[in-house]
């Protein structure tokens, strides 16, 4: 347990969020509440690559204000990777390298600001410096868009998400309804989520608005016929409908959606998504225009819109895991635990990271309504309180103010690393 | 020049807006305001197609509460359509059919809110009444994303779709940014507009973010090798670029590069837009890892981060309209003056149908920048005030509250008629 005065080093890891900033924000707004405990907040340029290249960045050269601004931010302000560190016995070059940077640094506390992966990174980084006798609390903050970590409740960057996917759908749903009469009578939009729907299941949100909505979720194969009759009998019923689509959605056989064998006119594999595939197979069947979309990296992004439970949250996480450094906790993450859906109750936990690494949350079934194309009450009253409030950002010229901070680089004290 | 108390007809044209339903929201209330010389305000169900069917809806019903929530609410209201009239000599039977319904409904205004196309049949309507001896005034209320009205100096409904593109750019480019070291490094992102590059050239105002950005204009023909060697600069300059496509954007022989000649399995044409033709392209050329939005009817609905400029302007031109029909003036359409670009000044002003009807304003070459590539500030200091100011809709339970009408019908008063 770490009780005398050391730096902290902070890294945001995978897909960025609308909101992983506000948990930056909260990491070093509290960090800077205990300078008696913790020095320097060093961040890692891009990730944790930053940490093995020894590129760290020094935060305590941002103003607060700077800093302050993090919190209506999207995207990663240090930059973020996609670098999954191997395992233990693979490359244990790699983890002894971060705990000599670590040392070189005077870092005593690690916070890794992501997903899965970097969850299961930060328990080994924590076990090995254990058993390399080298004195690191590893505290995981978690964040990612795809809801999939287990045990906390919700994770930080998908209430955003979700609120972006029920907003568009709502709103080109009712553009739909209007041109239906002699124009487009289906909307189709592709959003995000390979392994779960839940970010999919959002888009069902909008049904409480009287908009006829189809998803395909990843977790259910699609059928193209009972697809097809579930369109047709909405659009004969309402006149439209919106089709919300996994970009996960896939075939029995395990082929997505999106991969139907396109090659263009040189023969390259297919350019598209799921959106256009399903759209000219209803054009194809039932010989309705449509229009798609694909939002993409939009609706990660989308800070202007983002939940304001989503961003109070992304920041009390940040909080806490500097807390719970300082109350000596190691190897564990800060979690959302739901005390109540009506009225939204929650308190932070806490849970250790043996019991979150490698371990992916999945959508129940009872979350999908038995036909498989929409979502039940018991869905609607877990994704509810996710997207509740809004936070919105400064605006100057007609644009969210969103903040570049200088992310000056620390001076290096180590040779060289080659990455393997 | 009606000056007794006379009935009022409108009807929304062709693509819905953000903001087409705060015309619409201005011509009632104001007309609320006369009743001496407004009776009821007639609407037509899906546009022009309600009144040739006499499919009226009957305004008066709608509570203050619900028109004054027009103003917030996207799509149209009343539903929308693509019909487009013939010439007067190729169906003038439609043209007298317009007649009689409103000589049945006691209607003596019309105002009609749509493009190019719906200022022609309104300024033949007017032509046509005048022939036959009845008495009506024709007012176009103007709306078009694609902001190609003539005399106006913008068109209700641009400005929202502006400030959605350049803020779409905006934080998808930073997410961007944020993985560019290891994994995204460019991202396209597909914008409306087959004829002109107004919408696309929004995309242009993020370089005041310092965000790298190459725009790809329908007004300048496609060169793969020009592109793709200014993509690989700003790629090498800053790590990574967003490029923005219109979907008007062509090769020299007229072919949309979303036309390249995609097939699927089957056999049918492609399916995809120009964004993932474009990304495609850089990949295959310089091997960069791409991402691709495509934002279709998200951009024209994107109510939730309308311009507050746009939403006011298209309330004071539908306010506007009605005040003109009450001067006494026929076959006109008020219109945008602009004053000064700084301070954003503006008057309305009003234009004759006969110099409106079939002129397409394009975007002048001035406004972008001689590689073709970017705008200029000429177009900076024009697009600047259009995005300008926040309206956000009122909020329940995580979304906008949007206003369905009850758009319940009137009583029909003739024989059916059969479009031809």
């Amino acid at each position: 347990m770490t009780q005398a005065r050391t730096n902290a080093f902070y890294a945001q890891s995978g897909g960025v969020t609308a909101v992983i900033n506000a948990s930056a924000c909260g990491v070093i707004e509290t960090a800077r509440q205990h300078t008696d405990r913790i020095g320097t907040v060093y961040a890692g340029r891009n990730g944790i690559l930053g940490a093995l290249a020894e590129d760290l960045i020094d935060t305590s050269l941002e103003s607060p204000e700077a800093i302050a601004a993090l919190r209506s931010t999207p995207s990663g302000a240090f930059g973020s990777c996609r670098y999954k560190l191997k395992s233990l016995e693979k490359n244990r070059r790699e983890y002894e390298r971060l705990i000599e940077v670590f040392k070189a640094h005077g870092i005593g506390y690690f916070f890794y600001n992501g997903g899965g992966d970097s969850a299961d990174t930060c328990f080994k980084v924590s076990q090995l410096s254990q058993s390399m006798g080298y004195p690191l609390q590893a505290i995981h903050v978690p964040k990612t868009i795809d809801n999939d970590l287990p045990i906390t409740d919700c994770c930080p960057g998908f209430g955003s998400v979700a609120k972006y996917v029920a907003l568009s759908t709502l709103e080109a749903s009712l553009d739909v309804r209007s041109m239906a009469a002699t124009s487009t009578k289906v909307f189709v939009i592709e959003v995000m989520g390979r392994h779960a729907g839940w970010i999919a299941a959002a888009g069902g949100l909008v049904e409480d608005h009287g908009i006829p909505v189809v998803i395909l979720f990843p977790e259910i194969e699609f059928d193209e016929a009972k697809f097809l009759a579930r369109v047709d009998a909405m659009v004969k019923q309402h006149g439209y409908c919106s089709v919300v689509v996994s970009e996960g959605a896939h075939h029995p056989d395990g082929t997505f959606l999106a991969e139907q064998g396109t090659r263009d006119a040189f023969g390259h594999a297919q350019l598209g998504g799921a959106a256009p595939v399903v759209a000219n197979m209803i054009k194809t069947a039932l010989g309705h225009k449509f229009h798609w979309a694909v939002a993409d990296y939009l609706q990660r992004a989308a800070r202007h819109v983002a939940s304001a439970t989503d961003v109070r949250q992304a920041y009390e996480l940040g909080a806490r895991a500097v807390e719970l450094a300082l109350e000596g906790r190691n190897s564990v993450m800060p979690t959302i635990d739901r005390i109540s859906d009506v009225p939204y109750e929650y308190r932070i936990g806490v849970a250790t990271l043996d019991t979150v690494a490698n371990v992916e949350k999945m959508m129940p079934r009872d979350f999908i309504s038995e036909d498989g194309f929409g979502i039940t009450d018991k869905c609607r009253r877990y994704l509810a309180p996710l997207i509740e409030g809004e936070d919105y950002p400064a605006y100057r010229n007609g644009l969210p103010v969103y903040v570049t901070l200088k992310n000056q680089a620390v001076a290096k004290k180590l040779p060289a690393f080659a990455l393997a």
